[in-house]
């Protein structure tokens, strides 16, 4: 509603003072291409409708009745994929959600957080809504994070990783070494874009396996990205039983059932699908070169990305511009109006199609 | 876990002291005749399912984009069933998310919170989320609620009418009293049981039209109960617009999509069948008169409820003993183990069948 309308007599301090996330827009029109929010271009594995279809059709348990609180078949089959123990597994309404109560389990303390000045700008939303103290820490100037800037007290640090929207990868051992040099704060690590990140032959680029040596590393996932569920909203956190253990008294205090039963369902069935799972990442980081490479061509200087996007830098660092020029087109973009960042366009990597036809708009655009 | 093997080093000082919400239980065993959580013994409207499937097969919107962040269909479509504005209107992941932003949004302020000492015992759960100071007034002995008794200063008051455990129903005249004490409190009304109270002749009984002339009157309510989607998470809140432009600014620093597509198209779906949803409350209701009528041959003193649910008082007040005993049977009902109404038992209205077994059961316990 517009402000001069807003009547706040009523509100909260809290709720006063709160600027709240922005989303990247989801518009509705007819053959948009939609290359803004990160989504997956494939449709989700076909083993989703059919679960969801069978839970539907259960007359036995069905939609009348609550579902299960700690979402323990989903859990179970994470901790499967994985290698890991269901207690280290906790899941939520997306992983927006899991972070928001990260914040407040964990980051909620006398110390400062901790976060790259360049990354998801929902961080200093939920410091702002937890009254959490975030100190943001520049990233270098090729948007790489120095771990070292990192080595002074605080209560915890985030990091997405790959980072957003750069799409650079931080290595494990720089993850491993942060959570050394900070026995006491915990180190959350938000791997939303991870399933399209590559390392070397041979290198894990995931941090889920280091919970198992650092009781203080938190690893954040969704099913929104890799797995095309966005619609769906499921998240997850992999860490220590003591740390899942405050993430689910903390959810407990706030919301006892905030998966239902066809998010549990679907999920849980995307994850008995990892050849579709693969075959749809690999696809994915093809089309991330293909578009990578025009780009180039065309002259935009292009961070090497390790998401299902790429960040890039038009020849004349005219990034609003050519977003607006690309939405007149149906093309619509992510474009950050923030200091550093300004001239750079995050572009997600589409069908070859969708591929196309940006570059073909990028092109008359330049010429 | 258990409790020995806890490590809360890296815990904020709010998850320490968190005593989390323990929701009725979710066993799964068959044959189970489960009265404790007050879902709806009827299946939602075929039309919900008519329309999650077409959610599911449309491949134009789909599971892998985002889903509306505020619901819009959704809430048009409940602006349209009770003639109000879609801005005096808010969902939620059900009405448990509804009401913790409730509490950051609108009492987490100087000046207590009212509650009724016997009343959804999630509310002291919210108070410690949000470190809300919250003073319980005792209802009368008959467990009714005395207006009176709430005129102090506050942040707000919190009713639930039917209240919860009891089935009482608070007249409307006594609500827009109470608005009009307190023209600077948000008095929150929750209804998560109004579909199945019925007043005298001509008489409303939600408060939701009250929200025209109060504009510190917030109403919630539900799909659990009345519309048989407990597994289904969702919930809403009625208000003046700008009451319900504070709990859109509080979910979008928290979470931006807490229901995902399905969710919503089920919702919307199940507000386009209102013949069968009137069917389903007045089938509950006589079925409720049923259960009452037995219990009170069997010599329990049954309080009238306007609920899903008969909250009762055994002959001996032998409250937990029975619902050990029902247990072993089979037969889950809710037993509090609070002052005051220990030796109550509060029972969900089942199907006839449930009902017929439940009075059979209690006839030979006490037989």
């Amino acid at each position: 509603m517009s402000e001069q309308k807003i009547d706040t007599r009523l509100w909260s301090t809290k709720a006063k003072n709160l600027t709240p996330y922005v989303p990247g827009e989801q518009p509705k029109h007819d053959n948009l291409c939609k290359l803004n929010t990160n989504e997956n271009p494939y449709p989700p594995s076909p083993k989703v409708a059919a679960a969801i279809t069978a839970e539907l059709t259960d007359q036995a348990s069905g939609l009348r009745l609550y579902p299960a609180p700690e979402s323990d078949e989903l859990r179970q089959s994470l901790a499967t994929t994985y290698g890991l123990a269901p207690e280290q597994v906790f899941v939520g309404n997306g992983s927006d959600e899991v972070l928001a109560l990260v914040f407040a389990a964990f980051f909620m303390k006398e110390r400062p957080l901790l976060a790259p000045d360049i990354s998801y700008s929902f961080y200093p939303v939920y410091a702002e809504t937890f009254g959490v103290e975030l100190i943001t820490i520049p990233l270098r100037d090729d948007f790489s994070i120095d771990p070292d800037d990192y080595r002074r007290p605080c209560s915890g640090i985030i990091v997405a990783n790959p980072n957003a929207p750069t799409g650079l990868l931080l290595p494990l051992p720089a993850i491993a070494k942060m959570a050394s040099e900070h026995p006491n704060a915990v180190i959350v690590i938000d791997e939303a874009y991870i399933d399209f990140a590559r390392a070397e032959e041979g290198k894990e680029v995931s941090a889920i396996h280091l919970i198992n040596e650092h009781d203080n590393i938190l690893v954040t996932q969704t099913f929104s990205k890799s797995r095309s569920l966005a619609g769906l909203r499921v998240g997850m956190a992999f860490g220590n039983a003591s740390l899942i253990e405050a993430l689910t008294r903390m959810k407990n205090s706030f919301n006892s059932f905030p998966l239902d039963k066809l998010a549990q369902a679907g999920a849980t069935a995307s994850l008995q699908d990892p050849d579709y799972f693969s075959q749809v990442c690999d696809n994915i980081i093809k089309l991330r070169d293909v578009m990578s490479r025009e780009l180039t061509k065309l002259g935009f200087e292009v961070i090497p990305s390790h998401a299902n996007f790429v960040f890039a830098r038009p020849p004349q660092g005219n990034a609003s511009e050519i977003a607006t020029s690309l939405r007149e087109q149906g093309i619509i973009v992510r474009h950050f109006n923030k200091p550093r960042i300004n001239e750079h366009l995050r572009i997600t990597v589409g069908t070859i199609e969708q591929t196309k036809r940006l570059i073909k708009a990028l092109s008359e655009l330049s010429g």
